[in-house]
């Protein structure tokens, strides 16, 4: 029976960002599922354990020892996808035998010396912590590397192996696959239209109202116009920002905040420690430093693979992978389920 | 300690398909695996199962009894992502904010009246029964649609909620994504090279040889050069077709052989029922069918989830949402191990 509410007939949605559509079919949510369920996360994790590479005075993978650290903690990813080093590859002789040089640095940081405490549960200041050393990563490989990416894979069924909260650093001395598109769009919006596409677009969600999640002076979150995954969402400066190296100090505090009200609406959904990837995309560095940026704005992806509760995943497969990404639910109910949940942890609400 | 052999340096390969880049970093296979096992798939699947809604006599949601069927059988999706009347949406008033019409049909088909048997488990007949029924489908529903989109989720990695064998059909109004993409990109190759990508690329390989993982009279499957899953591979034929339903008896005959000789040695890769997406792409239909789509050239992906074992995938997470798909060693040893392994399925084998 098709509902009389347009939400729920199916229909595409542009996504501008990466110049591609999503298939909407919001009554597919109804549909029972009978197949794999995923396990939900351990509830034990030891507060230090010294045979986990990531905790203060645990011996690495290299033979190094961690030091007792007591804030965010830096080290080299001791098995990097990119190094520093490695040779260019021979000269291509046929145009679809193209091959590239990669080099680049990996680095893993450590968010809090404790393995059982995640983002969410973090203070404000232990997260401002977080903050600044993004943005001081952000700055000092970008100083040479084209592209720093920023990123966290919370949870093992995001392919997380280490529950110690952590996230990685990749700078590349390529623009990847991404960074390309996002510059590629967002110039060609800002030649169209006259001002950044991001700035814009937070500007008119500011205004809709119907995909907020939460918002504050500096920053707001929505399930943006186009999300693939369930509950995906966008976290976007109101000014124009061009890199996480460019916050101001009152940003970060604000940033902080938003990040941690997000997160707990997260864990609340399902109460459950939300799995997710998430990452910053900011104007390109190195050499395009010296260049007009002006198209980009600073932004965060977040992307959860939760679609029903806690064991009921969405899987990106056969249509999604060779046609087309299709959602379940409209990004304005996901919103809406995401703005409805309370803003204290479930772990922390009195009983 | 960087190896001397070039393919263990990290570098990046260009997908002319999809016209973006992966990085290749072999070495990577090398770090242990703490993270998240997957569950083998279940040994004990019963042959018939009455309240299994794929099976013969079976009665499926909406209440209807299936046949006794023999073959194949083909039944609408009982809950479509795509339904043939949904209204179109409103005009959009913001171009950040654009919504499209989706109409269209989903089917499944079953493989065979046995939930026990998968594709390289099934004789040369049966299989070649599959493949015409998949062409008769592209030709029904490509009469009207213009693109119709068979795709296979082998096993409950890839989100298959059902054991029995089948694969699922969905045509649509519109050119989804990947199709829009590899229209553009086959269309480019052939403005500037003069013959359509894909011929082109298959004759290479079977020249070059390193990355065959099979071949016969009219078919090949290769590692492509640019995979991004581990056992990724490519089915290309040799000659140039545009869809699959143009395919001759003789290749049909010649296809299902091709497809048992590669699932057989995925199967017997990690002695598993192996998992994989795949799904056919060829020249658009509908009104495409009076065009002229000859930069087109009939192929089907293979999507494979695992990198390790059974139990050990690999996940596209963080830095692969985020930035660039980044494969842990190269495609020519994903062809060499695929190539090297018997075409006898393991559980057909002598003991
Ligand atoms: O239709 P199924 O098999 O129930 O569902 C499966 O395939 C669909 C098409 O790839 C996906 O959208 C679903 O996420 C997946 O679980
Ligand atoms: O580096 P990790 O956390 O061991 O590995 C994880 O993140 C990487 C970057 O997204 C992925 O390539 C791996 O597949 C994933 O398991």
């Amino acid at each position: 029976q098709p509902s009389p509410h347009p939400a729920e007939h199916q229909h595409c949605r542009y996504n501008p960002l990466r110049d591609e559509w999503v298939l909407v079919s919001a009554h597919r949510v109804k549909r029972p599922w009978q197949g794999q369920l995923e396990e939900p996360p351990a509830e034990d994790v030891p507060r230090w354990d010294p045979a986990n590479p990531l905790c203060p005075g645990a011996t690495r993978a290299n033979g190094e020892v961690n030091p007792h650290y007591e804030g965010t903690f830096v080290f080299p990813n001791d098995f990097p996808a990119l190094q520093p080093d490695a040779p260019a590859p021979g000269d291509s002789d046929h145009p679809l035998f193209q091959a590239a040089a990669a080099r680049g640095v990996c680095k893993v940081m450590c968010f809090h010396p404790w393995s059982d405490l995640t983002l969410p549960l973090m203070s404000l200041a232990e997260i401002r912590a977080v903050i600044d050393a993004w943005a001081e990563l952000a700055a000092e490989l970008g100083a040479s590397y084209p592209w720093v990416q920023i990123f966290e894979n919370k949870g093992a069924m995001m392919g997380c192996s280490n529950p110690h909260p952590h996230c990685q650093v990749w700078a590349s001395s390529f623009l990847p696959n991404e960074a390309r598109l996002e510059e590629r769009t967002q110039r060609q919006y800002r030649d169209q239209h006259g001002v950044p596409m991001l700035l814009e677009y937070a500007e008119q969600e500011a205004r809709r109202k119907e995909r907020l999640v939460v918002e504050n002076e500096d920053w707001l979150v929505v399930v943006p116009y186009w999300a693939t995954w369930p509950f995906q969402t966008l976290l976007l400066p109101r000014r124009h920002v061009l890199r996480l190296q460019d916050l101001r100090d009152s940003e970060r505090d604000s940033l902080a905040s938003i990040m941690r009200r997000l997160l707990i609406k997260y864990d609340n959904l399902f109460r459950v420690s939300f799995p997710y990837s998430m990452g910053w995309h900011g104007a390109p560095t190195g050499p395009h430093l010296q260049e007009d940026c002006g198209h980009w704005q600073l932004h965060a992806h977040y992307y959860p693979p939760l679609l029903r509760s806690a064991t009921i995943r969405k899987f990106m497969v056969g249509y999604e992978m060779l046609a087309q990404a299709q959602r379940d639910l409209t990004p304005e109910q996901a919103a809406e389920r995401l703005r409805s949940l309370p803003e204290v942890h479930y772990k922390q609400r009195p009983q």
